[in-house]
């Protein structure tokens, strides 16, 4: 007999993201696998077992649950935001990708989650409106050089970009860094938005501009987008900035 | 007395991606403007009126909901996916600053949806799982070269591309155009998937290569993601491919 796994995002923040699906996933799962806080946001339902493991054991996670799936029970994985963003789904894929030939022949599902991209982008307007990337900033799985030759595609092409991952304890510059690398291409006014927490009671949103953006506090739990040159912000009394970048283009370079 | 206008993401198909937040955007909404087919999504609900509109009519559905904001009423605009990705959430932006400044007043809330990139990313495994970026390719609002120069750069710095609305009848010959463009960039063997109507019930996914891209059938419910030079396919006996980008990257070109 074989079972079934399921990878499911839960979005970022609180409840208000889960999906129809995610709960309808998370109700069918015998045993949930995770990084502790995300299996904190699901509630304890009797004869579900719960496994949790911290966050930087991606890889021994998607094996256990892999195992247990194999032994035919419906096994979940749950992930912040979107478990294809940055998250477990991509992890589970190298595992089976690597693993013996009984992990092929699973029932594998990925439920989709509202990334935190989206959420920041929504608290603020519509700044992802027109193309865009989304870029981890972190180091850790690939060289800085590579990392600053995708800044310098995307802010040089004109997309918006979300950077994921922007700084850690063991990161300190590298933020910094990306900022100035892309001001070689964008206007110093262009509008940066700081993300926080978004979803959390701790929420913070901050509007600010590329050469004032080095002063803004970021973290693990901080979601960036800078701008292109089309990015607009109206500015609304006794409301936060809309910040938007508009539906048409026009060809700067031409 | 100041209204509210909410721009509420369905997700794509049908129902399972609704979350939340947005039920409860739309329990809330006195009246509800959206492009018909999405309008049809909600069911109806006594008291709340229901103005539908085509598909080309975004800045005048949003000034009319914004006209019955300020009038005091809880408004809401549906949108397919995420209202913030090729959407109303930025056309709404738009007309707010061209706008008298009531408008400008109003309480204005953005609810994310799972935007279809996602969508089609769970379905095929994890293709999105490291650096991607999100292009329109209608050349209706921006101009083609405008769209080669991104293409270039994203293929170049090795993003993983997700196409939106890849053709249209007015549209013919870009959805190819840009696949012999990327081909510049990225090997023959390059995983591409094509995802159509993705959550409704004639929803199919194929999973093919960059050089067979081409002959592949798409239309304006069709997504496309075309991997990098990294992503991979795990064939599944019994079952569709796996697709997915690893977390790790090289660099390339170094």
């Amino acid at each position: 007999m074989s079972g079934r796994l399921m990878v499911i995002g839960l979005g970022p923040g609180d409840d208000r993201y889960l999906t129809r699906e995610a709960l309808a996933a998370l109700e069918a799962a015998d045993a949930l696998y995770g990084y502790e806080p995300y299996l904190d946001r699901v509630p304890a339902r009797e004869g579900q077992s719960r496994h949790a493991s911290g966050n930087r054991e991606e890889g021994a996670r998607a094996q256990a649950a892999l195992r247990q799936a194999t032994d035919g029970a419906s096994v979940a994985i749950v992930s912040g935001g979107d478990p294809g963003v940055f998250a477990m789904a991509a992890a589970l894929c190298e595992e089976i990708g690597a693993g013996p030939p009984a992990w092929r022949a699973l029932d594998i599902a990925v439920v989709p989650g509202i990334t935190a991209m989206l959420a920041v982008a929504a608290r603020a307007g519509a700044p992802l409106g027109h193309d865009f990337c989304a870029l981890s900033l972190s180091d850790n799985l690939k060289p800085w050089e590579l990392i600053e030759r995708r800044l310098d595609a995307a802010a040089g092409a004109g997309f918006v970009i979300a950077l994921y991952n922007p700084v850690s304890r063991a990161r300190p510059w590298q933020l910094s860094t990306a900022f100035e690398r892309v001001s070689r291409y964008l206007p110093a006014s262009t509008p940066v938005i700081f993300g926080h927490a978004v979803g959390r009671p701790d929420e913070t949103m901050t509007v600010t501009t590329l050469n004032a953006a080095g002063e803004i506090a970021a973290d693990m739990a901080t979601l960036i987008i800078i701008g292109s040159s089309e990015t607009r912000v109206i500015a609304r009394p006794g409301r936060t900035p809309l910040v938007y970048t508009p539906r048409a283009a026009e060809d700067a370079l031409a």
